[in-house]
């Protein structure tokens, strides 16, 4: 796929990714101005985990206004458990309910100028679409009714990155700036000690490494090769934005170059679709 | 206004619209697949007040599939009341709500091959719309920046409408089929006796009439005119399939054509534009 | 323990009990007044997968009046799926959000006159609770802080009643009236052809020889023993009450007595303690 | 009323409250555990304009452990609005919210070994039941079914003493910290310039002024008397803990007991009835 080719490790080039617009009216979370000048993509909330409609418009509108892409960060519809709990829900309804994510992010989008540019799930629904093919086709199967161009990021090996592929969505493969491999190279468990790392320095040093060499050290000292299209970097933890900034400075002065996935010039259908 | 000319009471075509997908979750009402089979426009519920995402899913498939023109009921954020109890938000929040309902529609619309062809709001978000100016214009805003060809259905008279008008929206002025209205053309409110007609027979006559002279007569016997470009038929009470068929077929015995006041030949941007 | 002795299989003497209050603001559900006729124990949404507050009033102040027993039918905090979707929660939000249903319902009961007298966890935390010790155990660990005297209706055999009994709780053993049964007496899964019986006759001879026997006949053919405190009518779907009241005729007809497996007189506490 | 005299004015002796237990899930509001070490009566939400039921449980614990005196901060059941937008429901529905609330939080004072011993409307509730008779006797109708001996906090004139007052519950006049008033005693509107004093030193020499003389200075200059039998402080906004411990301070340095209009000792029912 010319995508990762042009984006990926050959190229010395990334994108950066993080979860933005996860407010919800009175609560606010994260510090989205800043981020947004750091990442270039923009996984914003659909209202379903979080995200209130006012803050989805406000966090698309300074998102493009910055020339970030906006992907649909959909989740589960329950707030009270910021979509981070898995629910055993049918594929009808879930299926349904990404499609209800899309378009209302889309709106947001449409009044901004631009579009909804790719999917990541958020929280439970990732993990769960990483390891659970029937809720990863249903997510999958939105995607393709919506609009069979739009990629979908995701874990390497994950079910989701495979229904995606088998259905002829574009994937986007991403490694996680601060958390730990298992010599499998699946992250290591949150339960797990050392299973997030907190250190700047420590960070950007990994995430240089694993840009331009396509590779990194496991939790047992494993050298392992982990394929990255994208590099996510948390922005709802205290000191999210120092690290993204972190990453970001290494990567640079490493002379990688920081872009996203998708270009916004031509528009996402002709700039994502698989051969450009 | 062409649409006007066209379906209003000069050409003695008539639109019949009625609220539809207001089912959630476990909880049906209303009779959806009896009345697509005698509306021509269906106000779909877009999930604030009612409407889960699958229901609107399998509501905006069947219209399309019908060739019903489907339209977006958008309203308060509050399925606890189903929308029935006025909120006294703020404006930008209530446009991003807007916005927001209009977009998740719209991918259920979009999958079903169609588009929101029109927005009406629901409820007390109707109502309050009819006699408050500033979240009126809340609404508006929220049509003038998603599409401003969109047409708007309202009261004629209301604050909606006319904040409509002022911003270039091509407005829609309905009738209620089962409403006793005042001397003054306004609806008999719902604390009062007579304010619901519920004899099939009386209802029929009476929009035969209003359809075809463009006058009904009011609770106190006065003859009133009544401008009507779309009949509003409800579909949650008990009896409404029944109350809506008497209508139509009233109506078409009359020599009176039902079809929807947007054409789907041609799309809507050119069917409702202001001067077509 | 005396409960069961006076009111199980030895005693011939039955508990009915019925899922109530599930309606939410507009939407109904069932047909409570008719099964409030029928049933001795109402097992009351408490409004996380149903019931609105004034329904869940309304319900408890009827079931007051006609002496039939209150039980917090608690759930997952979730109106789109009805609480039958399988929530992967934490153990201290999953205690929480009982406590928080007990309190709420316990309001209703305490303007009726009356008190909680037991918990019955509805949908996809009963099934979910009946298979996973924690989630069980996270149930018990509410009750057991709220009120330790406070009985508990699960499944023979579940991880819910082995965990309450493991915290000395009372609990209460209930039989489906209209689910077949497995050779091992698990209730055969809904996916399966046959797991629900439709008969009101065949349900009510089934029920009949089940109370006075211990037995009934599995799936297979197979005559198993299944040992059970009340038995649960459905009120959810068409003919749910037609159905509650063939089983209940059957009963008395075989001189059956139908009673509250609490009794009212001298309050839960002492009525439901494992002494007395 | 005994127990405004014990804590009110002439006494000088005060209660100060503030609002707690307003976090969400995964959104933190606030710094309860802060708060709790300067305020004597801590208004807990109750889960429907924000408090999550683990929040709820924690928050009561944890001023059960410091003495903190409990009230249910009852409000309207939005979480998108925070509860901060008025919402025209009917009285049954809201009496019905407020007893469903009044149980949740019951449950978590029960088992952190006390009790809910008085009632303050939330934001827009606050407000509305200030000037609406309607909506403030609904309230009044919710906490007389509770328990008649439940005192209300509110606004000195407002519609929501006047009406408990007359139905016979205990009420308690609050001032607030931190707001400007009008030279009829009424708070300035949130839209007016100088609405909100932000100086800690400023509100400090307010309100001791205002617990020793009974007077503080309107916003035009005017001398005006404010009953109060309590002092809310503000705890969700930044420099609210600073505020509130500059309050509590300077009412000590001046010789003003700071203790709760409830005493634990002996319970809620005799310290707060009418007539003691």
């Amino acid at each position: 796929m010319d995508t990762r080719e042009a984006t990926g490790l050959t190229g010395r080039t990334v994108d950066l990714n993080s979860d933005l617009g996860e407010s919800y009216g009175t609560w606010t979370l994260g510090d989205d101005e800043a981020m947004l000048g750091v990442v270039t993509s923009a996984n914003v909330a659909c209202g379903f985990h979080a995200g209130d409609a006012l803050t989805l418009q406000r966090t698309c509108a300074a998102a493009a206004e910055r020339g970030v892409v906006i992907g649909a960060q959909v989740g589960y519809n329950h707030l009270a458990g910021f979509g981070r709990w898995s629910i055993d829900m049918p594929s009808p309804e879930l299926t349904a309910d990404v499609l209800y994510q899309l378009g209302a992010l889309e709106a947001m989008c449409r009044i901004a100028g631009t579009s909804v540019q790719y999917v990541k799930p958020h929280g439970a629904l990732y993990n769960t679409a990483a390891v659970d093919a029937r809720q990863a086709r249903a997510i999958v199967d939105a995607v393709l009714a919506y609009d069979p161009s739009l990629p979908l990021i995701g874990l390497p090996g994950s079910e989701l990155l495979a229904a995606g592929e088998a259905a002829g969505l574009p994937v986007i493969r991403e490694a996680f700036a601060d958390r730990a491999y298992t010599p499998e190279g699946r992250l290591v468990s949150r339960q797990e000690p050392g299973a997030v790392l907190h250190d700047p320095d420590e960070v950007a040093d990994r995430v240089a490494r694993l840009v331009t060499t396509g590779r990194l050290t496991a939790v047992d000292g494993t050298e392992i090769e982990v394929p990255a299209d994208s590099i996510c970097t948390h922005g709802d933890t205290p000191g999210a934005v120092a690290m993204a900034r972190a990453v970001r400075d290494r990567l640079q002065a490493e002379g990688v170059s920081i872009a996203p996935f998708v270009t916004r010039s031509g528009g996402r259908s002709s700039g994502a679709a698989p051969d450009g």
